[in-house]
């Protein structure tokens, strides 16, 4: 069984609204065991709708649209799918009672613009829209089931979930479909090919695997197919040991965790405190550690020390180690992590100090050059990273890499 | 003249992904005067490749496809590319040279599979990647462009900007089309809306207005079209600055430019310093400020001071305030301000404490509830701001409206 996503609307194709429907349709739909076949965005055009309906039931058993239900002239969806199915439209009792209701509550009386929202095509059966004027259209001929929806993400929302979704594994013998994601970090995605390979190479059929990189992370997803559920997950389980099995240090997490809530899993088990010390990551790994509900737990702070001068006086960096091995160095980097550990009275520190970019690099340390260091109760220790040219994306990977060195040292590897 | 957006991959029909690519293509598409025809995402499969370019192209005159270019096995697009033009993978020098670069600059040695990445179809014009090893790909056959590129964002932006855009213009007679984008602060969308409304509806008819609303901003972008651009450009400079004499404070900046960028350009004038003293935004005014290339000739550095004792300790915060009146107060924020400009020793220090959410709200003072001071090398002060419930949002709002406050005592309103 497949499923076609169609949204209808100009904003989509002049790049004003990103298509977060269709993905949010299409995460629901993957996980009922529904495969989504394509997902297009077209305008709100009579030929190009029709156009678009005539392909696209050919190939797919299920047609989800979402748009153009609106009560102004620029929403056509409706009546085009009335012509779609040469069907007409008639008034619905119900349909206007849900309308009526939905002005009740904001007060206000039901114009007549509104009171058309209550015409549905003869052949379709109304979905209740308990948020919106507009109800669901659910159409069923030749095999072939059509839905239409508004595209107000809460409506449609409500609409896929409270009715479309279940009446869907109602209707089909939907396959399993699972997907388990594994989030690497610590090596690009070429060599981390080469790294697992074999265990690759050694996929059972019906599991296949994507490589998903970002910048300092790669994600890999396992998705599997088949009829049992439970064999499945199993079987997929079964690749995922392996594979840590492989790589142990690399994983630091599965599906949708991110590094900062690891880090606040790891620090909360242990009762520990951490803070930071910034120099070229300016404040990014403390807003990474806070954008974490419940940080206040563990996060006591961070000095972001961007000028040699806060580096002397908040973190006591002493001026000779600046003098004689720069701001980027291996020294300069443990003082500031054990300065951290100090000031702000903490049991773990990171420390960062590095060249941005675009200018400040030199032959010996260019643009990319970044030294972190992590405090612990025992230990301080650096290490050197090269990123690459670009700013922004030097001070994200400096952060990834600096938390996933205390990672490691937290899971003590 | 149309232009089909083909986003390839997997991971965007099981929904792990939101197709933000294909947005940011189609805005630059239509700003630079490009009409997008309909936006597909599509699987990682070749027949389904196949079949979609063999409609596409009949339907559109430039095809955009985006994925699948990678190294590895779940990479298809480029031999399915081939097989749809017939064409055989030859070796290019000049591609190997930009692998061997990337590689080269990452202190790697190029293994076979990223060799295989210089590997392009003979009929294609490869398009240089700057930032990754897939060089993109560009097709013309039977009066039908293709151009194929990696999804990687930032890689695919770079040759859209550098290239296909500006490569696109020249082929074709584009109508003139102008965009200005006009970027404010302090109010939301709906009251943004009555104040200009006069101003609004006074709009020639080849000019339209569209409201782009984000936490903390509304853009207002003015999109005009003409026959002499020169004409044009002249009929929008007038409508904004009609515009900017009806809410001269509200308004930030234009087009790209960011809130920090403004407040470096500010103090750059000036020659002033500028610290921050961060509790719930966590450093994430900081790290703003420090993304902006320069920074470190006005920005000292930050006291992100999460726990009470840090804000007692490194800000000097007295112990009886922030009793007396909770963290979350107009004294303890001025307390941080006037601490960090003196701990930071700076010209003008921001401080803003608030309740990010999702807990520790009270009746008094609900989720979202912020005090953020400034402090000037006159005076210091400080107000109070109510944002949402939303934890990620209330960050970036209390960092916009704080960094707004400082625009507008920098400005003099």
């Amino acid at each position: 069984m497949k499923a076609e996503i169609i949204s209808i609307g100009d904003e989509l194709l002049i790049g004003q609204v990103v298509n977060t429907n269709a993905s949010w349709m299409a995460e629901q739909l993957n996980m009922a065991g529904i495969k989504v076949n394509c997902i297009l965005a077209i305008s709100d055009q009579k030929e190009q709708i029709l156009e678009t309906l005539r392909m696209a039931s050919k190939r797919s058993d299920v047609l989800l649209l979402t748009g153009g239900l609106g009560p102004t002239k620029d929403d056509i969806t409706k009546k085009t799918v009335c012509e779609f199915y040469g069907s007409k439209l008639v008034f619905d009792e119900d349909v206007f009672k849900d309308v009526k209701s939905i002005f009740g509550k904001r007060g206000f009386v039901v114009s007549e613009v509104n009171r058309m929202q209550a015409e549905v095509p003869d052949n379709c059966t109304p979905i209740h829209n308990k948020n919106g004027t507009a109800p669901g259209l659910w159409f069923e001929k030749d095999n072939t089931i059509l839905v239409s929806m508004p595209g107000v993400p809460f409506e449609m929302k409500a609409m896929m979930e409270g009715f479309i979704i279940p009446e869907l594994s109602e209707r089909f013998e939907l396959p399993s479909l699972l997907n388990k994601t594994v989030l690497t970090h610590g090596v690009g995605e070429s060599s981390l090919a080469a790294i697992i390979e074999d265990w690759e190479n050694g996929l059972p059929g019906n599991i296949k695997l994507a490589y998903l990189p970002q910048p300092g992370i790669v994600r890999l997803r396992l998705s599997g197919t088949g009829k049992d559920k439970a064999d499945l997950q199993s079987q997929i389980d079964k690749e995922v040991s392996k594979l840590h099995g492989l790589i142990p240090d690399l994983i630091f997490g599965y599906d949708r965790d991110t590094m900062e809530e690891v880090i606040g899993g790891l620090l909360g088990a242990r009762k520990a405190t951490l803070g930071t010390a910034e120099s070229c990551t300016g404040g990014y790994i403390a807003h990474l550690i806070t954008s974490v509900a419940g940080s206040s737990g563990y996060f006591e702070g961070s000095v972001v020390s961007y000028s040699n001068s806060v580096k002397e006086k908040t973190l006591e960096v002493s001026s000779k180690t600046l003098e004689e091995f720069g701001a980027v160095s291996e020294q300069v980097v443990l003082e500031m992590a054990r300065g951290a550990k100090k000031r702000l009275n903490v049991d773990y520190a990171i420390a960062v100090s590095g060249i941005a970019g675009p200018s400040g690099g030199t032959d010996e340390k260019p643009v990319g050059t970044t030294w972190i260091a992590i405090a612990t109760p025992e230990k301080t220790f650096a290490k050197r990273f090269r990123f690459g040219e670009h700013r922004g994306r030097n001070i994200r990977r400096a952060a990834l890499a600096a938390l996933n060195m205390l990672r490691l040292e937290l899971t003590s590897f």
